[in-house]
């Protein structure tokens, strides 16, 4: 029965519409990796956010080192936060197109967002890293000394919750490179 | 199907001049705005990369302070010379799109190649604007003291160049836009 539906069907329905079948194929892919990008910023934004460590010394007041103390961390969880809503949010339009594969406009618009968007995530990333790193190593011509030695678990929080940011924009570039050859195919 | 594709193509005839001219109008916004996007580029880099200042203090030899003491400095020089040549590079494929408007395999590998040098720029510009932030008004919380009394001249000038960094990235948006239109239209 199974064999007879494909027999019949399979062979017209490949060979009239072969664009429609990889603009599918296109659309679960964007699908998935919409989900993952999600998962990497949702997760950079709560390592991030929830990084809190106190350190105790006797001679000095409770110092505290939290992401808020530097206004790029602040940025990467902010950043981040609106990119992982944004991703949530574009999944309907991304299902959207895997039932409409023939679909224009909406695939612009999403192209344009998420154009917008990956810059975003890239500033955000950009801008940690470099704290990360002058944190890690600090410089010495602008006589801005490491922190790490003291906030050891800080430093590996911040520097983990970058890997989830990157990973997004890998796949974020992706989508968009999926969505350029889809809206050339349409 | 057949019908359909008959249809299309009435359509398409149809609508075959219009949407040559359109495509033609997009291709000279693309070419304008590399050319733009270029110079802004250029200039970043020319203006980062010769930054230099020297100040001679009585107790303490000659202290020098050049881009290339700060490797987001640098990375921001290197990032705008590789995006500025790419740009000079793909000005006769800009040109390319205007002959042959209907052009498709050479607007998606531009808009590739576009998306991941606007990523590049991004970032570098990021980078350089925190280095940037951080010499202007250090940070307190990670005892990092702002160096720009000291270094008035070397921070103006590295405050200006990030300018033609940002005005390029927008330009690149601009662009990318533009070839998503100019796709979806083929």
């Amino acid at each position: 029965m199974k064999a007879e539906a494909v027999e019949s069907g399979e062979a017209s329905t490949i060979i009239a519409t072969p664009k429609r079948g990889l603009n599918r194929g296109i659309s679960i892919a964007d699908l998935i990796l919409r989900g993952f990008a999600a998962i990497g910023t949702f997760g950079s934004a709560m390592t991030m956010g929830t990084t809190n460590e106190t350190l105790a010394i006797f001679t000095q007041p409770l110092i505290r080192a939290r992401y808020n103390d530097l206004p790029s961390l602040t940025f990467f969880v902010i950043a981040n936060s609106i990119v992982c809503g944004y991703l949530v949010l574009s999944i309907p339009l991304s299902i959207f197109h895997f039932i409409r594969s023939e679909a224009k406009i909406t695939r612009i618009i999403l192209l344009i967002f998420d154009t917008a968007m990956v810059e975003l995530l890239t500033a955000a990333a950009s801008a940690a890293t470099v704290v990360v790193y002058l944190a890690h190593k600090g410089n010495a011509s602008a006589n801005w000394l490491a922190i790490c030695q003291q906030f050891d678990n800080f430093c590996e929080r911040i520097s983990g919750s970058l890997l989830g940011s990157f990973a997004s924009i890998t796949m974020m570039t992706l989508i968009i490179f999926a969505s350029a050859v889809a809206l050339s195919w349409n």
